[in-house]
Formats: C-alpha cells, structure tokens, sequence
C-alpha cells in the first residue's frame, strides 16, 4: 500500500523507514554497550560528574544487565529504537534517575562508535580463532599425505608433479598472510573513540585515557574529528581483512568442486556431505563447497559496497553510516560458518592414492628427467634434447618419483616453518590484554 | 582492419594481443629483475650450478645492466617480448654463454613473483614517503590554525565548533590508520617466492633462505604452491592498502570542494592554483582537488577489479594475472602525484580567520553554553531549558568561546601522539634492513 | 558451538548451512511458481503426460492455493525446504497422487528459473509504477517553481542561473533513460525458460511454445543451455537497471542535504519529517535523504556483487546462485521504499523564493549581460571587456531577470516533452500483454 | 624529484597533473568533434549569430580537417591542451577570424557532451558489428556440430548429455541478451546535449532541434540540468552494456580452458594457436583465451569503477568527470580485440567427435532412458526404480543416442529463431538513420 492512500500512518512509515532493522542488528552490540557505559560511568565519576552513591549502583546493574545479555536473556523491545535506549531504559527502571546520568559528556555518536569497535574486536577474535582451527586442519592433512603426488596444472594444463601435502599446506600458508591484514583491522579497531562526543568533542572535562584503559585499547583516536571519521572507513578496513581470508576458501572451494568432478577425480566426500541422485550414482555434488564458494565471493564484494557508501561523503557525521551494520554483521556470521563447515567437511576428506598411475600424466615428469640429468652431469641443452627424442619416439617412461628437497618442495613440505608464522602473527593481536581489562571491568 | 581480411599478419595480431602493454610496463620491473638475478646467480654458485668464473662475471655484468637501469638508459626492445629476455639478450651479447645460465634452477613464473615483490617493495617505500610529508604538512597546519573556528556539521547541518585545528589534524591521523594496511601489505610483499619455479618447485637442491638474505627479505614464501598463488593476491593485498590512503585524500579532497565553495567560503588558493573567468571574479575552481578525488576514487576501485579479475581461478599460474600489471602499475605514481600535489597546495591554502563571526553559526554554541551552566552545578535540564527559553526569545547571545581541555578536542589536539603513533607504524616496516641488503648486493 | 563439539546435530548444520534464507526468501516466489505449474500441467496435458481428469483437479486446486497466497495465507513449514516443495505437498495433501505428477518433464532448474522470470517481471512493474509516480512529483514541482531562480554550480563553485523548474525537471528527464535500462531488463526478463530442465532438455516432447504463449511471455529461451546460463545473468542485468534508478536517487538526495544545508539554504522540510534538537533549533537533520543515498548506494553495489559471484564459473548449474536470491529479493523492496518516501517527501517540500536577493550570487549574471550585449549587436570581446571593467569597478548591477528561451532551459523547460518520451518508454513495455495472460491463466 | 625541490616548474606540474592523458585519450574524439562544429555553425547561421559568408568558409575548412582526421593525419600538438583547442586553432591559423565564431552560444561543457555522444555510437556500432560477426561464428559451428555430444555438468558434475551443437549456440543466443543492454545504452546516448551550455542553458536563442535532426540524434536531452547530469551516467551505462558482452566472452573463455584441459579434452586449436613445450609435447597453454577472460573481467569491473567516480557528486559539472575518459575509452578496443581473436580462434577449433565412447559418461543416459521407459507408458516410479537395480548391478548399457526434438533441445536447436531474434535486436537500433545524417554534414 503506497504512503500516499488514506489510512496510513505516516509517522510509522516514515520511523520504519529510518529505523529499518536496526533492532535486529543492534542485538549484537548489545553487551559492547553495557561495556562502554560500565568504564565512561567510572571515568563520569572519578571528574566529579558521577556521585559514588551512583556510580555503585549503576555498575551493579550494568552487570546485572551484562549478565542478561551473556546468558541470551536481553531483547529490545518493539517500542524502544535501538539499544542503547534499551539499556537507559532498563537502568532507569530498575535504578531510577541515576540511569540517565550515563549519558552526561557522551553523545549518541560516539557511543555507537565505541560500541562497533567493542564489537568488532570480539567478532575479529571469533574469526582468527575459525580461521586457526580450520589452518591446523590443513595443516595436518597436508602432512598426513605429503607423499601422494596429483599433477600440478598450469594455465589448467597438466605441468608438473605436485602433491597433496602441498595443496593443503598452500592454502594454510595462504591464511598466514590473510590474518596480516585483520591485524590491521585489529589494530584500526583497537583505539578509542569514546570522548569524540559528536565528533567535535566536549567542554566537559573527560579523561579520555581513563577509558582507553578500563576497555582494554591499545590507544586513542586522539582527533575527535578522526575518531568520527573512522566510521565507515573501520567497517571499510575489517570488510577487507575478512575479503583476504574469503578469497582463500573461495579458491579452495573452487579446486574442491574441481578435483570432485570425475573428470579429475582427486578426492571425495562421504555421500551424506553431498547431495546425489539414485539413478545417477556418480553424481557427488559439492553442495556445501559450492555456498563455501559463493557465501565467500559476497563477502569479497563487501569492501566495495562500503566504499560506494560512503565515498564523497564530507566529513562529520551522516545517516548514510548507520546501514553499514547491514551490510556487514551478517558477514562475521557467515565467513565464520564457512571456517567452521570447511573444517568439518575437511575431517571427512577422502583423497586419491593413485592419480598419477594413469599414463596421461606422465609427461608431468619431463623437466623432472631433465634436471636429473643435468645434475649427473649432462649439459642442459644435451639433456633437454635427449628427452624431447625420447618422447617423440614414444619411448619415454618417467620413473615417477620425486626427489625435491628444497624448503617448501614436495619433500619439505615447510609446514614448521608457517606454523611458526602462523602463531607470530597471532601472538601479534594480543587478545591476552583485552580479555583481562574487560574481565576486570565486569566482575562484581 | 578484421584479422580475418587479407594482408593481415595472423601470428602478429595474436602477438600483439597476447604481450599487450607488457614491455611498458615491465620497463618499472628492470632493476627487480637485475636484482632477483644477482642474488640466484650466487645461490647457483653456492650449490654448484654455477662456477666461479661464471658468477665472477654475471655479478659484474648484471651490476653495469643496473646502472644503466638507474641512469634511465635502459630500454625493451620492439623484437623482445619482455624485461626478463632483455636482460638475459643483454647479458648474451656482452659475456656470451655464461649469460644464459642464469636461468638454471628457475622459471620464468617465480623470476616474475620475486621481481614483483621487490618491485612492489620499492613503489610501499615510495607511497610511505610522500605519505610522510603530506602528514607533516597537515600536522603543520593544524599546529598553525589550532585557535582559529570553524563550524562542525554533523548531517551536514551546522551542529558544533570545530577548528581548523581539528580538521587538518584529523586527516592527518587518517593517515596513520591507513599506514596499518600499508605494513600489512608490505609484510606479505616482503616473502621471497623465489625457487618456487613452476608453481611446483624443483628436483634442484635449491637454497632458498640464502635468496631470502640477500635480497633482505623478512621470511620465505615457502609452500611452493602458495608462492605461486601469492600472485593477484598480493596485488590485491597492496592495492586495498593504497586505497585506503586513497579514501583518505579523496575525502579530504571532497571537504576542500565544499569548503571553498563561496557558500561556505572557509578556505582559498591562489589564483595560478585554481581556474577562473575574468567575468566570473568569484570564480575558483578547484581542479586539483577535482582530479585528486576523482583519481582516487578511481584507486579505490582497484582492489575490486582485481578480485574480478582472480576470483574463481583455481590453483596454478594462469595467465590472466599478466593484465593486473596495467592496473596496479599507473596507480603508484598516479597516488604518489595526488601525495604530492596536495602537499603543494596545502602550503599555498589560506584559511578565513572569521568564519564564526556571521550570526547564522549562533546556534553552534548552545550545547557548550548548557555543558557550562552544568559544570557550574546547574542541573542539566535546567540549563538546557534556560537556554531553550532564550533561544525561543531570541536572546540567545553565546560568547563564542570554547575551552574544550580533553585529549584530542580543540584545546587539546593530541598532534604529538599522533605524530608519536605515526613513527611508531614507519619503523614497523624497517626499511632499513631491505635498503642494507640490496646495497650488498649491488655495491661492486 | 562448534560443529566439531559434541552434541551438535551435523546434519542439522550442514542443512541450515545449504538451506540459508531460502526459505525466507522463497515466499517471494510463491505466486510465480503456481503460475508456473498452471501453465506446465496444461502443456502437460497436451502432449499426453497428464490425464483431463488430473489436469481438471490440478488445476483447481493450484488455483485455490493462488488465492491463499494472494491473500497472505500461504507459508512455508519448517520442516519443507523450499516453496516448491510447499506447494507440491499442498497439493498432494489435497488432491492425492494427481499433486505429484506435476513435475513430470520439468526439472527443479527450470521451475526455479520460469519462477524468477515471472517474480522479476511482477518487480519490475512495481518498480516501474512508483518511478512513474515519482516522476509525477518531479514534473510537478518543476512546473510550480518553473520561475524561482537558485543558482547553478559548476566545480561546485556559484556559475549561473538555474532554477526549481530545471533543477526538479532534470531528475525527471533522468528517470527516462534509466527505464531504458529497465526496459532492456524487461526483455530479458521477458523469455520462457521453462522446458529447459536441468539445463539440457528433455526427451520428452515438450511444447515450449505454448507454456509461452500461456505465462504470456514474449519469446523463448530457446536454447537449453542459454536458458540455464541466464541464471545469474538476468539478476545482474536487472540489478544494473535498478542502480541507474538509484543513482539518480542518490543524486537527487546529497543534491537535498546540500540545499537544505544552511550555507545553502535552498530548501525546507516540515519539522516532523527532519530530526532536530530544541536548543539547536536551526538544525533539521535529512535522515530521511541521508538513507535514501545510503540505501541507493548498496543498490549501486549490486551488479558489482553478483559479477563476483558468478564470474569466472563454467557454464551449467551451481549451487552458488542460489544465494543470489539474498542480494536481489531485499533490494525490490528497497528501492520500492525510496521512491515511495522521496515522493512523500516532496510533497511537503518548501523552497525558498528569494535565494538570489543575497549580492553573493550577482556574479552569476555576468554571462548573462555579455549575451545580451551580443544579441544587440555589441562584438562579443567588447561586450566581454565591458563587464570585466564594470565588475572590477564594483559597479556591476545586473538585473537579475533571465530570458531563455531554447529547448530545455528556464524559460522553456521541455516537461511536455519529457513527459512524451516517459510515457513512450512505459508503453514499449507492453505489461497489458502480461496482465491479460496471467488473469486468463488463473481465472476459474 | 619532488615539486616542493627547487629547479621544478610547479605550473608544469600541476598543468600535467590536470591535463592527464587527455591529448591522447581526445585524439578518439576528433571526428565527433568536427561534426558537432558542422552542425553548431549551421544552426548559429539559422538564428543569425554567424553570416552566410563566414558559414560557408567555416563548413569547407572544417570538412577538410574531417578529411585528415579520417585519413589518420591529424594530431593534438603538444602545446594544445586538447582536441578542441586543436580543431579551434587549425580553423583560425587557416581561414582567420571567422574560425573563433564557432563557439558562439556553445560552452566548452555541451561541446565535450555531444562529442563523447557522437563518439559513443560509433564505438557502439562498432562493437555491435564485431559482435554480429562472432555470432554468426557461433551459429555456424552450432550448426555443423549438432550431432556431436559431450557430457552436460551440473555442480560441474557429469549430469546429463549436451552437444557442441548446444554449447556453441547457448553462447550465441547469450549475445542476443547482451544486446539489448547494448541497444539501451544507445537510446541513452543517441539524444543530443548540445545548446545545454555550461548546464544551465543559454540566453542565446539556440535552435537545438535542428542540431538534433542534423546530427541524426533521435531526440534531446531536453532539460539543459539533465545534459549536464548525463555525463557519467552514460558512461556508467554504456560500460554495463559491454560488461554484459564481456561477461558472455569471460564464461565461454572459461569453458574454453576447461575443455582444453586434458581431463576434459572436448577440444583443441593448432600448435600455432596455444603455447607450449617441446618437453611437455601435451601441454597446449590456452593463453588467448586466459587473456581473453582477463580483458573481459576487467571490463565487468568498469561500471562498478565509474559508480565509484561518480557516486554523490551533487548535480552540475564536476572536473572529476575528465577522468572517465581513461577508464572508458581504451575498453573499446579491449572489447573489439576480444570479439575478434575469439571469431579467429573459433575458426580454427578442433572438437573431439568421439568423447561419449568414455564409459565414464554411461550414467549420463539414466534420466533419458527412464523417461523413454515412461513414455512407453511405464509408470515413472516403476521406471526409476528398475533403472536403478540395473545400475546397482552394473548392468546398465544406455544406447547413448539421444532424441530430444522440443524447442532448443539437442535435436532441434533452434537457431534459426536465434538468428531472428538478433536481427529484430539488431534493426531496432537504427544505425541507418545514423549513418544518412552524418554523411550528409560532411558531403562537400
């Protein structure tokens, strides 16, 4: 029915309008929100802009409502617009008019900016932790078959030996270097905007320090302007750090549909992980690689819908920013989804042990002959030449066994050495420090 | 002319289509290439692949082919098909035989992975600098215009005080989160895929941490497999950091528009720095800035085209990466001159000293006044209903003074910790330990 | 929880994994797919795979669970996958075993695809009407304030005169051409694919042709494959069609904030449908426009995000595009939101009369005077010397009054015309053709 | 070297840094250049803003430069800023002072609107010509491989059986589609923005319908705001039209890698035509059609990169838009190239006649030969189920011959209702009308 025709309520079209699903998104900042109030009431009260008397019994209720949240027990309610009015609501309730005092020296702005970058540490700690258990599981498939060779391809054409142990342990590596860019994103997130007010700060006299501290950042957005400018471009940032590691499962997602199909035939999955046909009993399809593939190419789309949502947008703030969430919520639920089945899926990996028996791979082992050769002396040239006869004879019979010993080869594999980098680049976040300032600041 | 009409030569227009920009843009990958070469050769030797007589002279030949590189006297030639065979053809012709033994042990796809990288390494270094002294020119200005007022919007309504303080200030804080993703992305630069060979290694007993030292890399690529696959995504990795300096200036850029235009009229520039009409004296165009946003607009739709480009190849070399040069390569200097030119103008720009003296921005100082009466035991909603009550009355008369004292608000900008955050991302690169290698390695 | 951690149905995982939002998302496609089964059991019957007397209560009962669906009755349980599913058990629990043989010659594929064919065809027109009405509003405004004068920019800086009239009236003449983009949307939209099965054809001897003829659409899908490959395809045609729609929405709103900026001071809206405060009584915050652009931009974002989805996968059926839906579906009803609202929104504009009165914009008139000097008779470099010497004495007086008169400017702004070419663009269309169709399809 | 080191020209700087590439990327706009003048002059004449006498000197000289320009012997000399500069200054070095009247009434704005029109639909129909010939090579090999089957893949499954005849002609009829994109952005650009001035009209009492009718544009961009507003917006749409072809040639590109793979092996093209090895004698690198999906993925990525360019600029001319040209103009090309090689590679493709005799593909009969069963009249459960035993006993022997005869099916392609669709597609652009108008401008 259009806005127009009688009978309708303006107003609630026009507040659904600009609320949209604000409600639904805001259920997850929820206990963020407590967080923050529990250390700006702290920082209220030690600039003599918060009583003990209130500051005592609003700490007690903040944890009682954090507690709520934690146990699943905390809504916002149909009537109530997000949920910080929610949580001020409930306060106030309970504890009367020491509710609305948490609000004094903080603007609705830079609570929601405080409340996002809570958030998104949280959901960054999710992440890298999937992402580290989904790493070890490739980890140990790539060493539990480093000897079962597959050809490798080249412009998709059969080139060279390759192995298993090097398929899975180029896609762990590959999340080495993904998780570079969400300590970025860690590091973007983990300062403090709280004290920007509505980006151009207050003549209240806060101790901006204070909170940085009670909440576990690493440091400040000092610039007041800055600390508001970082909304978008934060959510731009993660958006792109999660984009790394799902370009990682997406292409292993794309080898997986490719090295099921029976025309490569490299691996398996037990029927009930993938959907078929009875009278069609080859068909195995990848289903849940199939969404892996195409949940994960979303999320790599997800850094230029920010950027095209917020591009040319003067600076201070703007409405404009408050769909982000949409956007990008769903997504830490999503790619985490994807780590987690691509993990389980992995637990039940079946592989190949004999790909390369079939004589239409054998010319994989040409170069290998050659530079056998050449290290027993033969000149290259001469060596190369020998080979191409024999081939061309039809007389060349390749031993099939490989002899690579360099780091990262067939033979060595590596997989220490980016275990080794994988556990410095995660010791790097230092998710140590967060957790015991926020275990600090809940406890009774 | 259709290739299928007479007289056309078939295998050039194929040709033609295949090597595309290549020699142009592989002109900025020549001295990478020397250097790549430089440090294989003394691996060769080192595993005895390569005499001593051969190195003695490839390391000699190989360092004139760089100062030719550096003095700009180094060209491809129309009838080679890339850097890498010019390098070799040079090398030929000068020291015969032993130039083409520089190839052993390597394939043309990891020779491009490691020359890219260094490259790369190179172009990080350079945007990192002129990033440097655009933040020095920022952190300049709002050192010099820190009292001076201006209006803070928020929805683009009049809303709070700002200075110009605030607004330089906050770009160049911009700018020290957008060096985060810039470390990121030299951190997976600075791997050395360099005897990955095909994608698939080598039976070569190859030393892959000895090309790793002296070429000053950080750490190995080191599943062959992944080094390969290191290639598009690197590039996306990179071109996501450059967009993010990129986001920065565009919006900067988008502020200078608004804030020169004459209903805003906060900021101008020389005339020689904009264009104007001699019948349009109030005209002031700023094309600079136009281009700057529009160029960096631009850069921030980098990283999308080359997941476009990527996304859903499997593993292995495919050539589609080759056309990612003719992305990424412009844009280097494309955001270097952007860097540059905002420098420049910023130390022509001259600010408006009373902007707030005109009446309409009143209205900006009504919370400050409120916040005031607080900090003077006025309960707050009597204070905002006193100034409610003047406002109606017209009687509203701010003093137009702001002593906001908190970190990073107009009385307390915070440039030092940033500067202090700004030092401290630099040195995380240490670009010190790559410039000592390469100097080993070329010195004579 | 983790899948891995005891306890955890795996099934169940895997399940809500694969099944996403379809459910969800599939109540969408309820009317299409009875539709569908209208016109495929007919053709059924035709060809002699269904009885008179099934297709009789077939019939009937498809069109019962029509009117259930038209009347908001229809959902689908938790225990059924997908609305396909809903309605084949409906129809079983009603009718017995006539309720299966429905899908006799037909595949999943090709049901869903002649499904979405259908649902996009019902958009679009939706989407076309609230244009249309939109458009209204826009022509309408521009003949009302035909004679009030802003002025227009160039660089953003003050250029000449422009007008109400030109400014509503360009976002008009804007829509037209983006229906041509919805009309080429339209036609693709507007092909039968039903018949294709899973995307290679049947044995059976389908009349394609007639379920055509049936469902009203204008031409086949001929060739199987195509038809299977336009999956994905059409969605990102038609999601470019509605990102032209949207970015002339996007413009026309930052074009609001900025006017009814106060440093602009164009236009105004009643209190209650802009955000303020009441000790900021100038301020009148544009959420409503502010998520129009944010909304319009994700619109923007779209045909971006379905490219990556699907490029670079071979053609045939995969799983990936079932999770188009989820990008698609929302964004009718998105952009839906926006027209309707902008158009309530202009209904209650007010625009300002007099915003030339202020000397600031005097200079717009200068060109103005030197063509009048010109049309006397004066030599355009005298004229133009004139001016300049009378603008650099302070004497330029210009007075104001603007006469053009050529095709599309103030003082003859073309609505007539613009009208004309929207209305052709609508009739080419032809949703008669459809309507009268489908109602001949559903009547009992 | 830096702008801010002494000894650098900063006007040189910042003129190369404004100018960009425009002197090459203009060079294209010649022509259309030429003929906007032909028609401008004539109309100036008609309203008595330019003699007979000046007119008819004016004309002759500038179908000279028509001449060299299309005899390839014109260029933008270095010292000229761009093309119109250079059109303006041969015109006044070579008949005086009656070459600087050409601009009466015309701002440098709508001059450069209706020569990227004009420019436009030349490259419009020239990718529609390119286009239409890769078609009918489609069509053709459709046709002569009809009867030769392949596996069809589902979930890149073997699934059902196809043909060349259906593989090459989906593709075909996919281009009939991207056409009708292709014919919106004509429409888009074939109305005429000239007379819009700086975007905001002119006193002058332009005749713009006659520079309509002379220009063969089938209509106006009537209001003058709306002219200005195209700008971009074509562009925007113009790319999403050849993203759509480009997306057609990326799918059939990467079959074309798929089916080259000796996995698959369906086909095959001439030594000459792939890259390969003389060691790896198998190894047949489709490097074409990799760079063939490249070009075409990054001209997917071109509407995406212009939304980004554009998006919330407010109305009016913004410098930004210069940029475009970069993007935009070189894709031409890109396209053609890829239309064509591809028409010559398919030319010259082998296909496999014998790939169903692999038993690996025996499954791929079971729906055909249950269906066949129940057209027998044997109830469709009892055919499934009797289907299904045999192959549990590995008794299933398909005959492997396939009867397909509805509409697009195996048997009967439809590809003559193919072809006709693409011509109806095809007259309705109307490029004759085009073509009349313009050679009569320039006939002497």
């Amino acid at each position: 029915m259009k806005i127009w025709q009688k009978n309708i309520d303006v107003d609630s079209f026009v507040e659904s309008f600009t609320v949209g699903n604000d409600r639904v998104m805001d259920l997850q900042l929820a206990a963020a929100d407590v967080l923050g109030s529990l250390a700006h009431t702290r920082m209220l009260n030690s600039i003599n802009l918060m009583t003990d008397e209130d500051l005592t019994i609003v700490q007690q209720e903040l944890k009682n409502i954090y507690q709520e949240i934690s146990a699943g027990e905390f809504e916002i309610e149909d009537s109530v617009e997000d949920v910080h009015s929610q949580v001020e609501m409930l306060l106030t309730q309970r504890i009367g008019e020491a509710g609305k005092k948490i609000h004094s020296g903080r603007s609705r702005n830079d609570q929601v900016l405080v409340d996002l970058k809570l958030y998104f540490r949280t959901e960054i700690q999710n992440m890298v932790g999937n992402t580290q258990i989904f790493f070890q599981q490739l980890i140990k498939l790539s060493e539990q078959y480093k000897d079962i060779l597959i050809p490798g391809y080249t412009h998709l054409q059969i080139a060279m030996p390759s192995s298993f142990g090097l398929w899975f342990g180029a896609y762990a590596e590959s999340l080495v270097d993904d998780l570079e860019l969400m300590k970025a994103a860690w590091k973007v997130c983990n300062k403090n905007p709280l004290g920007s007010a509505a980006g151009y700060g207050s003549s209240f006299p806060l101790n901006r320090t204070m909170t940085t501290n009670l909440l576990g950042f690493d440091d400040l957005n000092y610039n007041v302007v800055y600390a508001q400018m970082g909304r978008g471009k934060t959510e731009r940032i993660l958006a792109q750090a999660m984009s790394s590691i799902a370009a990682t499962l997406a292409k292993f997602a794309m080898d997986v549909t490719l090295y099921i199909n029976q025309n490569f035939g490299f691996i398996s999955f037990p029927a009930h992980l993938t959907t078929g046909s009875s009278i069609m009993p080859h068909k195995k399809n990848p289903d849940v690689f199939e969404l892996i593939r195409s949940r994960c190419n979303k999320i790599q789309a997800l850094p230029n819908e920010i950027a095209l949502m917020t591009t040319n947008l003067p600076s201070g703030y703007h409405r404009d920013l408050q769909l982000l969430k949409e956007n990008l919520f769903p997504a830490f639920k999503s790619l985490n989804d994807c780590l987690e089945i691509a993990t389980f899926m992995l637990e039940h990996i079946s592989v190949k042990k004999d790909v390369l028996d079939d004589p239409k791979y054998d010319y994989l082992f040409s170069v290998e002959v050659v530079n056998n050769e050449v290290l027993k002396g033969v000149p290259f040239r001469e060596a190369y030449k020998n080979i191409g006869i024999a081939i061309d004879a039809g007389e060349f019979q390749p031993s099939k066994e490989v002899n690579h010993t360099h780091e990262g080869s067939i033979g060595n594999l590596g997989n220490d050495q980016i275990q080794r980098m994988f556990k410095e680049v995660i010791a790097a976040f230092g998710f140590d420090k967060v957790e015991n300032a926020l275990s600090q600041l809940v406890k009774s």
